[in-house]
């Protein structure tokens, strides 16, 4: 467990100084991009409970928070490690402003059946998910911390798990977004069947003459509407390493990925 | 069967004059765009035998022989009707260049075992295969003219009887190259499951702004590598109707689409 040295942790302001994130400095996930782009996915004018799967320090859902104005969200996690830093977070004096539009679910989102609705994940009650599932396949980069390795590597089976959570803790027509690695993304369409429809890919590419090194995916929770690829999302310029105009006002919260 | 009368039919130029198409003009499946982006995945230098699984009036077959000098090349195609324009299209005098390299397989690509080598397909024959499958779902847009529907409508089954026909009739590390809707990629990713990897997805935009209207995926027979998101390929710019330069070149095969 997470001591309260100050060299175990660090404070990372995000938006512009409208959050922030206490996040292990050593060991475990600490968010950026991805988390930033994926709370851009809940509509601006988004008014009912979202939830943030596998929310780590709370980087999605206080993100998503800080757009969107009318927006309730429950952070589940189910990392004792890192629900620790959740709840510093949660303790932040910036973050106070939050207080009356978040909770926290301790919960292991695999569960299933009653256990997962003991656990606090009732069927139907989430207008919204965003999840950004463990991306690493374990043969292609082993980590030796345990807690990174809990929040990285994808496990057989696990986006079949967190996606059928998704679907029955959502009420119908309720919304999904995800951000995972291209590689993942016959995996991801495969535990959408049956679920979501109206699936709508954006391609996060680094450069424009690069590959993809994520996509998003948004969809509706028992649409059969067809699958779209909208407009792509470039990060950086052709030189330099600030990010293009769309992509910095993705990260700073100042525009969704679909308005 | 198409009688010979002018107005049955139409001569169309291609790739700035190095090619020519005889098409129906009234029914059956037109070429363009689509057909020119498809035979863009050739690779360059390729020397092999290439197969168009579904040649209709040849475009794809011709476009990549025009732009890739040493290719040979199959065009495979079943319905008798466009067989009489495959035919027409390899008797113009503009297109005798490409006699030496080019033959015609009178087949049904749905066929399997003793029944697909005996019409011609071969087992391990073909270094590359190209297909534009059928991609109206019968649905959406219901068309009374028989021959067009047999171009343009995805039955049931379809994209896994060509994706199995491709994997059986290439070589081991053979290449796949496929035009598809976005609509279509839970059922093409499902049907290259266990038969081709390395898989690479160009999203097709008609505009920067706009959904896809079409994706390119190419894969590798056999091969265990990860799917990668290709830098997209954008038809239009903002105003006005013309190629952006990129699209343009591919469209006219003076560059191919993974060069």
């Amino acid at each position: 467990m997470a001591k309260d040295k100050a060299e175990d942790y660090s404070r990372d302001i995000f938006h512009r100084g409208r959050f922030c994130l206490i996040q292990p400095r050593r060991c475990g996930h600490r968010s950026g991009i991805d988390a930033m782009i994926l709370a851009a996915c809940l509509p601006r004018d988004f008014a009912g409970l979202a939830a943030d799967f596998g929310a780590g320090s709370g980087a999605v859902g206080l993100a998503a928070l800080a757009r969107c104005r009318q927006a309730r969200l429950a952070l589940v996690e189910n990392s004792a490690f890192m629900l620790d830093y959740t709840q510093k977070t949660l303790n932040e004096p910036l973050n106070a402003a939050f207080a009356g539009r978040v909770r926290l679910i301790a919960a292991d989102i695999g569960l299933k059946g009653q256990a997962r609705a003991f656990a606090g994940l009732a069927d139907n009650m989430f207008d919204f998910v965003l999840m950004n599932p463990p991306f690493n396949d374990r043969r292609d980069r082993p980590t030796p911390d345990d807690e990174k390795a809990r929040a990285h590597i994808l496990r057989e089976g696990l986006l079949e798990d967190w996606l059928r959570t998704a679907a029955v803790t959502l009420r119908p027509q309720g919304g999904l977004a995800l951000i995972a690695r291209p590689q993942s993304l016959n995996d991801v369409l495969a535990a959408c069947r049956g679920r979501f429809g109206a699936l709508q890919i954006v391609p996060v590419y680094p450069r424009e003459e690069h590959a993809a090194i994520r996509f998003i995916l948004r969809g509706i929770r028992g649409s059969r509407s067809a699958l779209q690829f909208m407009p792509p999302l470039i990060l950086h310029g052709a030189d330099g390493h600030g990010f293009l105009p769309r992509a910095d006002a993705v990260n700073n919260g100042r525009q969704g990925l679909f308005d």
